[in-house]
């Protein structure tokens, strides 16, 4: 398919396109003529991979560019490239003070307590640990005595995303490698934005029958 | 407490502090002298506030500022400037085409199969309905017939969520009314972060356990 066709294909502007070819994260279509070439369906998910990265996951062009580039490299395990895009998903952010390293002792008891293999330096420890400081900031936890109050429910999420995190895995087609990573890729940010969505509708149901017309005080 | 001091209580650099006093993200502090003011509490927890709409919930400062400015009217309702907030947090987005308006139907019916009162146009809607039109671009849902795949995840996590976010909303305290907001504010983030953490640490398990050394094919 020509250029315009890939745009209709996937929603993102001829213009669009050209920027994600030049900063390398779409590979070149095959050469038809000057100035022309031929799109096909790789290109199609890649461009729907990197806008899932951008629009769900936040991430910037460079960082795409990384999970792309783990995504391409065939000499990368597809285990390999999962954790490499996993973390290129987690914002990079000074980390060193006190609050962190407690936040994070309890974020590796917690993957130890659930037999978690993971690795010890895999980025979503550090972005559990982030979201355990905001929350002791705000008195949802308490980072010395973390049983005493909401992080017990975290030991609820960690059993049940285990359940469904087999399942999920499973779901992935055996297929085209860079196929399979886009799949998990994708599946990691879609269903978390899925999750939140849910939860946030959830949240205000909640606030309404407490704070809204039906519980106003 | 001079700037100093409310940039030592809350990790922010001063030249941070200046940068949301000109912005009105933060409240100016009472003049002690000229060109030095004192800050209280209210300051350190409004600094927190930005933080974690900034870093967990990638909002722009003008988002930010809407956010601010419902926890600040005292005329909006707790529950009112709950939904402002909320609408804030979810990114704009162009969302005229037809699989959106698919999308959106299926949300829509799982808001009312779920009994959740939540305002017609909250964004949290069209947030779960782009989660669900990505999903449809890598063949994760059929939005079509959502019954016949990973949709039906959806109303296992609504049953769910609904079941936390009533514990979740009676453990806002009962006080001083902005407290109130940023309280439920940084709660649907920090949690979210928390719930995505988890997740990832969980596929990350699974992966290992399919794609790994331990299930190296």
């Amino acid at each position: 398919m020509k250029i315009a066709a890939l745009s209709s294909a996937t929603g993102a502007s001829v213009a669009t396109l050209k920027y994600y070819l030049r900063e390398g994260l779409l590979h070149p279509g095959v050469a038809t003529a000057v100035n022309q070439a031929d799109y096909d369906d790789s290109h199609v998910r890649r461009v729907r991979l990197v806008r899932a990265l951008v629009d769900l996951g936040h991430l910037s062009i460079a960082e795409v560019a990384s999970v792309v580039a783990a995504v391409d490299d065939v000499d990368v395990p597809i285990h390999d490239a999962f954790g490499i895009a996993q973390d290129a998903m987690v914002p990079d952010r000074p980390r060193d003070d006190d609050r962190h390293a407690s936040a994070r002792s309890l974020v590796d008891a917690l993957v130890a307590r659930h037999d978690l293999r993971v690795r010890p330096d895999a980025e979503a420890r550090n972005m559990l640990a982030d979201a355990l400081v905001h929350m002791a900031e705000f008195g949802l936890v308490d980072l010395a005595s973390p049983a005493a109050d909401g992080s017990a429910q975290f030991d609820a999420y960690a059993e049940l995303f285990k359940q469904w995190a087999d399942h999920e895995i499973a779901f992935v087609p055996d297929g085209d490698r860079s196929e399979m990573v886009e799949y998990t890729v994708v599946g990691t940010l879609v269903v978390e934005a899925a999750m939140s969505a849910i939860r946030r509708l959830a949240l205000e149901d909640a606030s309404e029958r407490r704070f809204g017309d039906s519980g106003r005080r």
